[in-house]
């Protein structure tokens, strides 16, 4: 593992990324869960996207057709909104237009698990997002998910994230990342750890698919690149999480919210240059 | 198209508007999107509304009948959701009760379009509000929406604008506001545009919604005034943006939405009056 | 009727209750409305649980299963939700998983009377809590509840609502708190009104909520003292309400929501003691 020089961020991210997706506002159609629906479509503004959220199934695989991305989030998943993600995502496919999957909360229950398992069986994913929970238990190893957050125990070194997320990533044909205290990213070749981030963002609820989010924008923009794209998303979402608690994190949690949407609104490609920390495996 | 004096201003805002809302407390049914509910119900609130949300098919009709004006929004349309509209918005008529009517996204599938002729023809609405590219679509003329946002190719001169919303009104017999840069409220008669506004609304989720829901609001407390009511809605909708920009739009997004729900919270009639820029058509 | 010494708070706030929140992180189960979800996840990390969302009938019991406590939140009950609430309520009684039941809106529908009696009925609720009109409710008084606000004519004497507490939590065998000006909790036996809060919580919606969901996360990590915990829940949110009043009410309601998230989320069990004006009935 080496230390990932200046030249080397300079390199991974996008040329412009960020103003691109400001310049071209993307549409980004999100089939989501109701906790997290608004931070999610603010995020998206936030960074220059567009949001729709559209889960009727007589509209899903319409709606995915003239998006620039698809984000399919089940953390609240039911019986009718499954049947609009997998529209979706066919329909997404057959128009190449890419997919964002945040398999939240798979392995808490037996519907997370086959719902998880039929998305990636009928829908190409172009990125695969999640804690190191759900990545563990889609990946095929024990994991101890409960609810919808990482289980303290199925964080493990960094670098057993990495082998796994490179695993998986080649497994599925996707890009994979497991987002937690270091986030990984991996095509199955390449394979990144970004150190940015802030413990203070696992006490808001929904980073996790405000981080879902922004890949599905950056994703839009970005879409020859997804590696680029989803890199430049996770440090959008670790490197806001550092300003915002410098801003306001002291405060409450009420005020830090408040702040990292301030800071993702205010995100340029090169704050993002200037304050990546990440290497390669 | 004539300037419109202070003392116009001062005859188009129903007399203590705002005050007669917070003394009220007009009971506002919603049946809208998962999305920006949350900002809804706090938009009601802070105008001194009361609002309910309550969409299941066996309680939104009995609702509706207790309430002083229903929403419809149809920005997370369903099967179960659309017939609980229809049923609201027919006992509200039964009643007469205003209804105010969002056409979130029409255009954007197949879905929406049905659902919104099947609603203009089964419930007379009081008030319809929605962006240049909604409002176009339910004209009968091309629009290129996209989504839930208005296609900038759309959006045309205000006097485009004006003469659209004055036909339809006419042809609905209802109140037609068409909300953007410059909004424009006519009944078929009386038309004005509203220069009140800031281009920080476009970057959060929901100022859509929440106009319909200030509309609601007025229209509950000021029900023999239904133009008067959707000016003051609209105004209270723009002078807030301009307020929120001034206290915290530089910090970005997240902060200018706390400013935006403070300024209206703070709202007052007198305000409306100083600040308003409005003119005749 | 009488004064509550310093010593008596004391006692009746379990020791440590903040902390050991903090400290075990009980994962709590909700089946809740779509309105105020958002601010009750928050909350609910904000004091240190960690907050779950299920709702599909395929997972609502198993999940409820893995809890630590389980809220009902009957906001926008449908018909899909009303049957995941009462297979998760079972689920949790077989498991002795503490239940806590917010009976919104009841009187405002028969949809609603109904759901109330069947989870009554059928699933047994360790806390209940409510406002006055839907307290009034379920004792089968009178009430004029119009939508989800307690209607002022139902707030009657805090001396009153204490009756009607003591007399509801014998009849259920639970513990009922009802909040508002004044709150009250009884569990049959015991009784005491507190205090604290700020009218400014009126101004916000899902205070009820969110109240809810602080005594499943008290619960959660108290399970031994339903009473003690429906306590400290209560005197967190009135508190909280008064802190964010004095930190940033006269801002506007934007700035007072996320001063009481703020507020929760630095919130331990010493400033509850110092703060809390309880007493005896």
């Amino acid at each position: 593992m080496t230390a990932m020089t200046a030249m080397t961020a300079e390199k991974s991210i996008p040329q412009d990324a960020i103003e691109h997706i400001r310049e071209s506002s993307p549409l980004i159609h999100h089939i989501t869960n109701y906790v997290t629906v608004n931070d999610c479509a603010n995020i998206c503004l936030a960074i220059g996207a567009s949001p729709v959220m559209a889960d009727a199934l007589g509209e899903a695989a319409g709606i995915a057709g003239i998006a620039s991305a698809v984000v399919l989030n089940m953390g609240t998943l039911n019986e009718r909104t499954i049947s609009s993600m997998l529209a979706a995502g066919k329909a997404a496919n057959e128009q190449g237009i890419p997919v964002v999957f945040d398999p939240v909360g798979v392995g808490a229950s037996a519907l997370r698990n086959e719902t998880a398992a039929e998305i990636l069986e009928t829908v190409h994913i172009s990125v695969l997002r999640g804690n190191s929970s759900e990545i563990r238990c889609l990946s095929g190893l024990a994991s101890k998910t409960r609810g919808v957050d990482a289980s303290s125990e199925d964080m493990g070194a960094p670098s057993e994230a990495a082998s796994i997320a490179q695993e998986l990533a080649g497994r599925l044909n996707c890009v994979v990342a497991i987002t937690g205290a270091v986030d990984v990213v991996s095509d199955g070749t390449k394979t990144v750890m970004i150190e940015n981030g802030h413990a203070f963002l696992q006490r808001l609820t929904g980073t996790g698919c405000m981080c879902s989010t922004l890949v599905g924008s950056c994703l839009g923009a970005l879409a020859y690149d997804p590696f680029g794209a989803t890199l430049t998303a996770l440090l959008v979402m670790g490197i806001a999480g550092e300003v915002a608690f410098e801003n306001a994190g002291l405060a409450g949690t009420g005020s830090y919210r408040m702040a990292l949407h301030d800071a993702v609104s205010n995100m340029d490609t090169q704050m993002l240059k200037n304050m990546a920390r990440i290497r390669e495996v």
